[in-house]
């Protein structure tokens, strides 16, 4: 039986998993492969790091360059941009198959590592970078692969699921439930990269470019996050019906969709959901991906997002993947991007809303903000209106709710500045988004 | 560019959905596919039967064994065992791809069937056959060959989980949840394959032998269907925070697990799930998917699990997956069977039961019966008495509601027997098994 040599690179959390399921399950992975995995060294900054999994000291070395020579299948697990895309650019042209979970890297400079493993005619794959355990994006690729996607709408960051399902359950503040998930080691001391959304329109790009077989880059993904969603805001979606999750979303519009004509729509925010929508079902650190297909028509795919063991089993199931294709021959993977289609600007997204107004109580208050949602083309679906009455000061106000039908980020922004405008509106109390309506 | 012949086989539903995509979607097929797909005709028993997509006319034959001979892939969408058993072998020995989505002819003939492709080197894909658009055997075949599945429980029977839901959602009986799925298209007029589990039991052997690297066949299954599920049952563990689904279960034992030493455990029955496990929260005819692995942990995949045109993109996805590799080169794909793991008896069965009984309102009753439990080596989790009065007799009647530990069946089924012949015991009025917990 033949022998391929496997470089690991990086030896954190995910990546000590893989050393010991390589090691461990050899024989099994074996058999399955067709060839014998052996592992020939392990990059680390620091060889005499402690490390949660006990691995045979001879396997660490801090010279990732020799390494990387050496090897028929390259696993990178180090992060960051630098020196993981030099490492992965030499690994793809000695003529290594790469597998990486380096979701920053392949947001940012994706196209670069596609086409040097396309010229190279060897395999580059990264299932770990999206989703964690959830095989989303060999789905994507292979299964979905006569049929055409319309939207994708994902769970893909178990963090700040985390605190908003901690906010939904027990009525916390952001700073409390993030405090919390931090305790439980779901948010890091520098809780920024989930928090902010970075980390989820990273995914989000890699998604919607598999979605759309065309290279979307972070910088086309319309970013909010989720530190700005209060108790209340939560409380009034439980109220009305919903959750709100953070999601990750990608969406094929037409022309007659759109004002901004035919494209994609990329984005990450905080959204509201039906709560019998599969997605609201969705807790704790959770991942998953719905997805709309003309044919198949709706999909979801749950698992975990996160962890050591978790994220192993993707990067193990890229390898064996690659290491079968060593063996038995035929080409690399080719990312197919035959679409070419323009991703658009947030002011072109089309999509439900749910506004919160604090109005005066008096007649004809209704009428006047229908009339004014009416004139700005923005349809209503749903609206209600709760009086409350102060027991001290016996001053009645009234609490109005708005969920729209679709429009587009523009219609909308400009019917909101308007109703602001009114007199007999106190505050508007919030604007959010609605999808799975 | 290369044009593959495609012969179709079967003109009912999902192959005239079929039919349409390879017609409509000709140019974005070609563009993932590297080569045109030209249907070259569709085989059916009446060539002028009525049909509700608009078809080509000229493509319809009787003549199934000259368009075989013809075709680079042969799309078989027949079902039964013949003429579909005799058309695919004669299509795998021209050297032909073949996808299909019989299952009854795979849980019956499948290793026949597997051995003929890999003698003729080409590729015999089935991801139609189990849970519709769900593409659950690439999954399991592909993104998990670097884990170790230890369990997988499927809702694969839509006509079954809409019928479930129905009593569950509105408390009906099973008669009248039956003619309500028959009225709306749910279920067929003969409902027998459906409602007794055999067509769960079908996809439970085949999702087990691709789970567990081994051929299990129709006859390893152990099958009770959801007719005798009342009401009462429905309403009991509703009550206690249980759904009951229909599910295909299939599990690896190990020595110490199983008395009946290590093997798999393949069954389909009625099934308690508490409220908040995510198969609960499939509804209506949807399927899903729930697995268990090693390394990625809980998994859950869900979609339609039948419909034309849902189910016709499984058979697309596979036959863009075959026309790739035959335009690329590259080897058929052979099923990995390293496992030989035996099938075992139910009786060997480990699970959880719940277990309701009609039983004498007097001291002692709830000791005495939990003394037989555990003499029997069977131990209880929850044990709840309710105490009913029946408002003109005055008497009152206890019902007791007992969920164990995981048992083997035939220590189950023993304990059962002790616990009716106990003076103190009215009537066991349900016996079911329980997952998830």
């Amino acid at each position: 039986m033949r022998t391929l040599k496997v470089a690991l690179l990086g030896g954190g959390n995910v990546g000590a998993q893989v050393a010991r399921i390589l090691i461990e399950d050899g024989d099994a992975l074996a058999a399955r492969t067709g060839a014998r995995l052996q592992l020939i060294g392990i990059a680390v900054r620091n060889v005499n790091a402690g490390r949660d999994v006990e691995l045979p000291q001879e396997l660490f070395t801090t010279d990732a360059e020799t390494l990387v020579k050496d090897a028929d299948l390259v696993i990178e697990l180090m992060g960051g941009i630098e020196p993981a895309r030099t490492l992965i650019l030499s690994a793809l042209r000695n003529g290594a198959c790469v597998v990486t979970g380096n979701k920053a890297l392949l947001a940012q400079d994706g196209p670069t590592l596609y086409e040097e493993a396309d010229r190279a005619g060897v395999q580059l794959s990264y299932e770990a970078a999206v989703a964690g355990a959830i095989p989303i994006l060999r789905l994507i690729r292979d299964s979905l692969a006569g049929d055409r996607i319309t939207r994708v709408l994902g769970i893909v960051n178990g963090t700040t699921n985390f605190i908003l399902d901690q906010m939904d359950s027990t009525g916390a503040q952001f700073a409390d439930a993030l405090a919390e998930a931090q305790r439980l080691g779901y948010a890091e001391a520098d809780p920024t990269a989930d928090v902010e959304g970075h980390d989820a329109a990273a995914k989000a790009a890699i998604l919607a470019s598999l979605s759309f077989h065309t290279r979307f880059a972070l910088e086309n993904v319309h970013c909010e996050g989720i530190s700005s969603v209060s108790a209340a805001d939560i409380a009034a979606a439980k109220d009305a019906g919903f959750v709100i999750k953070l999601l990750a979303i990608a969406e094929k519009l037409s022309d007659a969709d759109s004002d901004g004509g035919a494209g994609v729509s990329v984005r990450v925010h905080p959204t509201l959901l039906p709560r019998e929508h599969p997605l609201a079902a969705v807790r704790g650190a959770f991942n998953a991906v719905f997805i709309e297909a003309e044919n198949a028509g709706e999909l979801m795919f749950y698992g975990q997002g996160a962890g050591g063991t978790p994220t192993a089993s993707a990067v193990l199931g890229d390898l064996v993947s690659a290491a079968r294709r060593l063996v038995l021959g035929g080409p690399g993977r080719t990312e197919t991007t035959t679409g070419h289609v323009p991703a658009l600007p947030i002011d072109a997204a089309i999509t439900s809303y749910y506004i919160g107004l604090d109005v005066a109580d008096q007649p004809g208050v209704l009428a006047r903000i229908a009339q004014l949602f009416a004139e700005h083309g923005v349809s209503i679906e749903i609206m209600r209106q709760t009086i409350h009455r102060d027991a001290e000061s016996n001053v009645e106000s009234a609490e109005l709710r708005i969920v729209t039908h679709r429009a587009s980020e523009a219609a909308l922004a400009a019917t909101v500045e308007a109703v602001k405008g009114l007199d007999v509106i106190n505050s508007v109390t919030s604007v959010l988004r609605v999808e799975g309506v």
